[in-house]
């Protein structure tokens, strides 16, 4: 390729490393960028520097933050007795912006899954336990994707935490809001079924 | 959203800024770059801030390039008789992948669409002007896209050449190798159709 100046092909080939993105989408992106201003272009690059700049995980739940506990754990609103139990902080901000929780959260930063070697020692599982022995958890709500890997780790860190007292519940399944039942999968629909509530 | 430290909400605010990037894919991103080393996350951060560092364009052909001219155009080894002429160079690279095409390029930088308010005038057409009545030229290669805005700049650039005893060819139109003439559309196939060769 030296048809193309040396750092345009260096930035196309670190996009190229992104997940989901190919050499294609990567040289897309660069020449999108090339049209943008110089400080337009500085602000993605700064931002990408200051990324790992600071961040840890918090003490309690393990989310990620930049100070030794989380803006969630600290704040005086929310409902200590209640921890929310979420394989990665993705999916403990897609429950943030749905805005009905209002407890604690618990990071596992992983699963439980044998085909890649990732047993309960690789996940934050043993901090979970001394949460909840540390007393004043009254409900885990287990918040894992319906997989096979989600319910063997669902079902691991409900064997430790039912002895201690602790309500352990799971999200509702069921058909997905804008979902249409022609579509929806039949272990979906079973699932449904088999939660039906009183109208 | 407090629930996430400022600079991982400024990097995913970053990158929903890229085209075909939506908030999920921009928040997937940015939690795939937090699991990298710093070093790798820094040599993203850094291609993309020396991207506008010294390029410019070619003076001969406009590609993008970091000196006067680019190194096709300086090529010893290229047919200077030749010129393609492309949208972009994102459709130069294309073309100088496929490895088939010896000559020189001249990049448009645009393309003629009056719905978008781009006239010639937008485009590096007096310059390709230019090039044709220097002399030495003996034949331009219009590749564009096969689009309304394609031909209309096609039909704009031959009526300017065309008196300067250039030969004027266009790209191929047909089936696409790997392509399915059930899947085909009917314009595509009416080229094919007309366009059909000596077996």
């Amino acid at each position: 390729m030296d048809f193309i100046p040396k750092n345009i092909q260096k930035a196309i080939e670190q996009f190229t490393k992104l997940p989901g993105i190919g050499p294609k989408t990567a040289e897309r992106l660069v020449f999108h960028l090339l049209k943008k201003s110089e400080a337009e272009v500085a602000e993605l690059g700064e931002s990408i520097l200051a990324l790992k700049k600071a961040i840890r995980y918090c003490n309690i739940c393990q989310h990620l933050t930049t100070e030794e506990i989380c803006d969630i754990c600290k704040s005086e609103r929310r409902n200590k007795a209640t921890v929310c139990i979420v394989e990665d902080s993705l999916d403990l901000m897609a429950l943030e912006k749905a805005n009905e929780y209002k407890g604690l959260y618990h990071v596992l930063h992983g699963i439980i899954s044998p085909v890649d070697g990732i047993g309960p020692d690789e996940l934050t599982i043993a901090e979970l336990i001394k949460r909840a022995k540390k007393g004043g958890i009254k409900e885990m709500i287990l918040a894992l994707n319906p997989s096979m890997e989600g319910e063997a780790t669902a079902a691991y860190i409900s064997r430790y935490v039912k002895p201690l007292n602790i309500k352990i519940t799971r999200l509702a399944r069921g058909i997905p809001i804008g979902g249409n039942l022609e579509y929806a999968d039949s272990q979906t629909l079973k699932r449904a079924m088999e939660g039906r509530v009183e109208y």
